[in-house]
């Protein structure tokens, strides 16, 4: 055989590739189809001889004769095609989507319009072999693209050193991540507790919050989404995500208008709440609206005047996504404000499931043992991950990328919108972005055009488009990314 | 030079560890200490020529001074000795405790008498080069050991590939590990929903049952631990885990005597709750005590009569932890009954943080998308590592080695139980084990003395000591273990 990688993509190396199995009959024909186009249909005939199970991994006997077969009918050059797709999945996108459909509990709704399987820089290559520029940064989660060569190597040294250890006792690469970080936090925001996801930080924060002010009440905004937790959620505007759990009704949440400083004031003037929570950029669910300058500075003034404390919550607006000047690692810094208490995450991980509430050396040892406890909060692997990522944000500048793809985009955006009068309001903070189209139904339809023009957009608020993407696109990601949308625009309009 | 690995431990090569960074002088200090005992003085009056801060990444200069200091004063094996240690952690022990005394939220108690660097089966090396076997397995976490090769070069593999992706969009890693899973799983469990941590599992399953039940109330057991979230938090009995954050009068918490059905039943006919929630080796808070078979089935009966959902929680005892017989992966199969609903984790990632809610199709397929989300939950690190873990779990049988270990475990205590008459209650479910001192503080005595005998113990409930030890312990562990538990009781008897 000329091509060993061919055989190994189809009978799966486990010394080398522990985390693959051997291809399926079912997946050699989708890539087969997308390789050959209208000439697959005799060699998919040729590769099926035998084998009755179309999902089972075919065994070596198989393999050997299925990677004849196809080396027989096909160039060298659509040989390494073939085996780089099955090397990207053994498993067919079909078998994908009925696994997910008939085993996942459906609290979300499932995206399956785009099977992604390698992440290269700012881009996404899926199941299919095409490549999508990603506005999505799952989440704000992977700011640094959705692969990334040292952050892996790093994991593997941890995971055959020190696989895992709980957040209450000391080790080393937690240790040298708190010797690098202080440099990007807001002064005085030193001390650190360790959770893996936004959701639980939040609620953890809450905890915190209620057990130093002694005061179990919380104001929250309108229009804010903080997570998912019975905590979480419950400050979390959306009554649909409340209601269905006996949540919209706690006596310790408070909701007011957003950008309402004298409310916030009157509910602690009457004693009702001691502490406050917002994004200052509201994401998921506001459409990444900007607070008001005078609003944030109006906020601390009233913070500071009833010793309340004022969470802002930068799971998403984080580590340099909202920058307007270099170093602007959190959208507190556009404001000139320091919150009493921060929720970070996620993109601090590189991809790596890990947040952490922050707060003053004050607050913080007022706390007392007892109150929490992490198994997995700042872990080994999560502590390697964040210090790579958060190095590689230094190293490559992503505040002063950040600044210039803004500028940019901005004056694309402006010209799409002098050409396309249908789009209304535009936000944008950094790289946290939002236009507004006529309806839920255009911004639906304008998803699904940018996906055939090789852009994947999946988030949106209502009838604004939402873009996440990671802070490491470059100039020309940003042009591709202005082209597909006057494409797009013009298709839909 | 002889040695370029005793330079590269000094001055890091970044390209093949980028986890580490340069050691400090200190932490050569503390080495040289170790490794040459009363003859380190002078080698270190020489290493430390022109160095100001102890604590600073020592650099390529005085680096290399310092190896050529070292090598001319050691033997090859005391270079060798260094450099391992070295490598194992550049920096130094009093270094990284200070860190974490400085900048730790206090919410747990910091632990600081072992600083883990390396895991190697079931046993733990510390920043002093000293080995201890571990009884903790990070609360169950780490089942199969604290270090693990194939894991680590999966999830290397994966890194470089597709480091994330939300829960609500299909990937391959997700759907080989839930075609995998189903073989372990209790009957007719087979939908998931995934998170990260073992509080937000408890969390969400309760939120998904509200849902469900359409009922509000949740019955929980006096001597239960679900975690730290506002919701599992809640349903968790130790009030002082709860007051401080004013969670300690919940009205749709309805706690209950452990063993008790009859008073579930009670609560369930007043339509005060329609969902029960426990474990069922009670962990972390009433000291691994096992539930009553009889309670379990007729608790099980109850849930049928009043159609209520029985949620049992299975974090810390899933995958193995209380085999009474081979393929015993949850407790709930000693049991002989089949919840509505499962929170497993946390071994199952390997020591990757991940869990997930499991329930039956019908009660899956009630949620409604919209009710929760999740931006890591099932990333494709998570399942690539809970891939290999399940496997390796069945390729190992675990579940008969933990029933091996358990027997010898259980000869060699009622012969120490013999000898030592202060020892009282004894439990133990296959690794699931405690036994009871007379007191707290003779635990704790016990713990230290253990410590010294090569042991690390840290989980104790009130004047039970509590042993979770990785699966994977061997009879010679074992016996380890009895024969530094028989020095140990005999010290402090």
């Amino acid at each position: 055989m000329f091509s060993n990688k061919l055989f190994s993509s189809i009978c799966n190396d486990r010394k080398k590739h522990p985390e693959r199995l051997n291809a399926t009959l079912e997946r050699i024909e989708e890539v087969l189809i997308i390789v050959l186009e209208n000439n697959a249909k005799d060699v998919i005939a040729e590769c099926a001889k035998g084998i009755d199970n179309k999902r089972a991994y075919i065994d070596e006997q198989h393999g050997a004769r299925i990677a004849t077969v196809i080396e027989k009918h096909c160039t060298v050059h659509q040989v390494r095609m073939i085996a780089d797709m099955l090397m990207d999945s053994e498993i067919s996108s079909a078998e994908a989507v009925d696994i997910h459909e008939t085993y996942k509990i459906p609290v979300s709704r499932l995206e399956k319009d785009i099977i992604p399987v390698r992440g290269e820089s700012a881009w996404l290559l899926d199941n299919n072999g095409k490549a999508f520029l990603d506005m999505d940064s799952n989440y704000s989660a992977t700011n640094l693209g959705m692969s990334n060569d040292e952050i892996a190597l790093g994991l593997y040294n941890q995971a055959i050193q020190l696989i895992s250890m709980k957040e209450d006792r000391v080790h080393i690469p937690r240790t040298r991540f708190l010797k690098s970080i202080h440099q990007m936090m807001p002064e005085g925001l030193t001390n650190f507790y360790w959770q893996n996801s936004g959701g639980e930080a939040v609620d953890k924060a809450l905890k915190i919050a209620k057990a130093y002010t002694g005061n179990k009440g919380v104001v929250a905004f309108k229009g804010g989404f903080h997570g998912r937790t019975h905590g979480a959620v419950a400050v979390t505007y959306n009554p649909k995500y409340r209601e269905p759990f006996f949540l919209d009704k706690e006596d310790w949440v408070h909701f007011v208008e957003f950008n309402d400083a004298d409310a916030v004031e009157e509910i602690f003037k009457a004693g009702k709440a001691k502490t406050v929570i917002l994004e200052l950029v509201q994401g998921e669910e506001a459409g990444n609206r900007p607070a008001d300058k005078a609003f944030a500075k109006k906020l601390r003034e009233v913070c500071d005047k009833y010793d309340a404390l004022m969470i802002v919550d930068e799971i998403q607006s984080g580590f340099g996504r909202t920058a307007q000047k270099e170093g602007d690692w959190f959208s507190c810094m556009l404001y000139d404000i320091v919150p009493d208490i921060m929720t970070i995450g996620k993109s601090f991980g590189g991809g790596y499931p890990t947040t952490a509430i922050v707060t003053t050396s004050k607050i913080g040892d007022s706390m007392v043992p007892g109150y929490d406890g992490s198994t997995f909060g700042g872990n080994p692997m999560a502590m390697v991950a964040a210090m790579l990522a958060t190095r590689q944000m230094r190293e490559k500048n992503i505040t002063g990328n950040v600044i210039e793809r803004s500028k940019q985009f901005s004056k694309g955006m402006d010209a799409l919108k002098k050409k396309y009068s249908f789009i209304g309001e535009i936000r944008i903070t950094g790289l946290m972005i939002a236009f507004e189209l006529p309806s839920a139904e255009k911004v639906e339809e304008f998803q699904n055009v940018m996906r055939d023009n090789g852009v994947k957009v999946s988030l949106s608020t209502g009838n604004f488009v939402r873009y996440l993407p990671p802070l490491i696109m470059t100039e020309s990601d940003t042009e591709f990314l202005l082209a597909a949308m006057d494409k797009t625009l013009a298709a839909i309009g």
